[in-house]
């Protein structure tokens, strides 16, 4: 561990096909380079987009891939290079791992938008090697894209930050939506949707929760502090509320209408989508052009923004709520998400995990 | 004409049935309100929304309709209350003749996205009576819903900039697009297109036009000024030119796909639909998200806009590209602009026509 000569190694919970079932995998690592950090797992979230990469749902799957992009770690190693982060640093990192640092988005520290970013996993790095992601004892990530973590906030809290609280910080702040006295709606309440009413509520926004059933009415007004619950099969519901936000993030990571929720949005509302969905989404264009809305969407957020958003969480001693679970529970973790079983984020307890499948 | 005692008509021509053919109609004007504009009809522009009116391809139409909403004309009678305008004056009128002064919109003087607001034909004004547009001999219109159509801007020239021309210049300047050095796409060249190409032009764009076939490349080039012609299947040139738009302009009024327009965006790069279409459109969410690209859409402008566009339009010397015609050619105009056979707007001599049908 630590050599710079010889090749080391690492093992992490890969899938081999898209079944996505994962199982221990031993890969070697690359040396840390003048700017890299050689970082020890301390934990890593789930997050539903690593379901559809273990289990090819993109078409673009290469195996073995350990996946996992919510990582918190400590920093074992610094290139000779790095002057920001030192040996002991408790660390995040996320999903992008490297871009070009010559186009427009790189250049103005919106390097998840470079066209040339490298993911953490299911890529291929600089050196040809294939990237693997935070379910692993180890990983090398080169400084630029890595946060500290401020003192003060767990490890396990702060893992779901790195994707899903970024994935609805950056719109906000991006779209002009940090100030207080907006009206949000959160739509679908998963791991990226309760970050979303935590979030938009420390903002000061009046936040409703819009779900297609009733069943998380409690537990989003009383628990995460929503204050409003719209089920979008309530018609008079929905034509109360209609024109009255002036954004929805829509979490909902299957194929669903635009329709009835660009309907709430008031003039100039927009329509953040944050999910990657397999299937075309549909609407007509009169939804759009007679109230000026937007359909946009949005992709994590920059390290810049991470910086901040980590500030802010902590600022506002805003918490994600989570499940912390073993590596050896980590299949069923993901079963249990993709039916939405969870509140509201797995977090992999990886240090405290036996990585090699013993029990 | 002009008693404020008796009831009085006027004539114009109208659809009576989904099949949208048009035939004299007489039917009576409100008196001249305390607010009111008494306007005899000099032209009239015709747009492809009039054809979805008139056969009815929204399902909303009521017959007897008298189309048509680029309408210029001569005050004949002020109301009481009316200092704006005068007897003589030249005004334009468009698609909004009434709204509901106490909404959002309406008190930021963006009235057309009032969600009561009366259109100025196939709707039901504020006495219970249909409104009818402006293929008639006089409309009576408040003087809220009317500019003046300033001094050396020729009448039938002028028609096509109350909607064509809005529709445009209104999302160039809500969207901050309105300085010079940015690169703009026009997708589709009919009445909105063509002063798409113009008003970019005018604001100092680099603009390129997208079309299905080459046929319109000599056109866009060499007449109204284009920069760059892009044939949407030509896969290398599609390539190249992959995130190099701030904004397309999307005016096709028929269902097409909108990944290929998408992919020629930018960072923040803006689809802007500006054609109502009956079906509807679709598109896959990473095409959004992994750019932050924006689908949206904008109906006309308002009275202000309208009357900043025209000056702006008088002061760049901008002119409409137009095929003038008598109110008897009416229906093969029609049918005509259906097959996009118009270069690039019809407008309606509608004072040098005999409106009873007389020949």
């Amino acid at each position: 561990m630590g050599s710079l000569d010889n090749e080391r190694t690492t093992t992490g919970w890969a899938a081999r096909d898209p079944s996505g079932v994962l199982s221990p995998y031993t890969y070697s690592l690359r040396n840390t380079g003048p700017e890299d950090l050689y970082i020890k797992v301390l934990c890593c979230g789930i997050c539903h987009s690593d379901i559809h990469q273990v289990k090819n749902d993109l078409g673009m799957s290469h195996y073995p891939m350990v996946p996992g992009h919510e990582v918190v770690g400590e920093v074992l190693e610094v290139g000779s290079d790095v002057t920001k982060y030192k040996v002991g640093d408790r660390v995040g990192t996320g999903i992008v791992v490297g871009c070009c640092r010559s186009c427009e988005p790189c250049k103005s520290e919106q390097e998840q938008y470079c066209n040339k970013k490298i993911w953490n996993y299911n890529d291929v790095y600089t050196d040809g090697k294939p990237t693997q992601g935070g379910f692993a004892g180890e990983v090398v990530v080169d400084q630029r894209f890595v946060v500290k973590i401020p003192d003060g906030l767990e490890s396990e809290q702060a893992a779901p930050l790195m994707c899903a609280a970024v994935t609805v910080y950056s719109p906000l702040v991006h779209f002009g939506f940090k100030q207080s006295g907006l009206r949000g709606g959160i739509l679908g309440l998963g791991g990226v949707g309760h970050m979303g009413v935590k979030i938009a509520k420390a903002m000061g926004h009046h936040v409703t929760v819009i779900s297609s059933s009733d069943k998380k009415r409690k537990e989003a007004l009383e628990h995460l502090g929503a204050d409003a619950y719209l089920v979008s099969s309530d018609e008079n519901g929905m034509k109360e509320a209609a024109d009255s936000l002036d954004y929805i993030f829509d979490t909902i990571p299957v194929v669903h209408p635009l329709e009835p929720y660009l309907a709430l949005l008031k003039l100039d509302g927009k329509l953040i989508l944050t999910g990657v969905i397999n299937a075309p989404l549909q609407f007509v264009s009169p939804m759009v052009m007679l109230g000026r809305k937007s359909i946009t969407g949005s992709f994590i957020g920059s390290i810049k923004e991470m910086e901040e958003m980590l500030e802010f969480c902590k600022d506002k001693e805003l918490t994600s709520q989570i499940e912390v679970v073993k590596m050896d529970y980590v299949n069923t973790a993901l079963e249990r998400l993709e039916k939405n079983d969870v509140r509201y984020r797995f977090v992999v307890d990886v240090a405290g995990s036996k990585l090699d499948g013993s029990v």
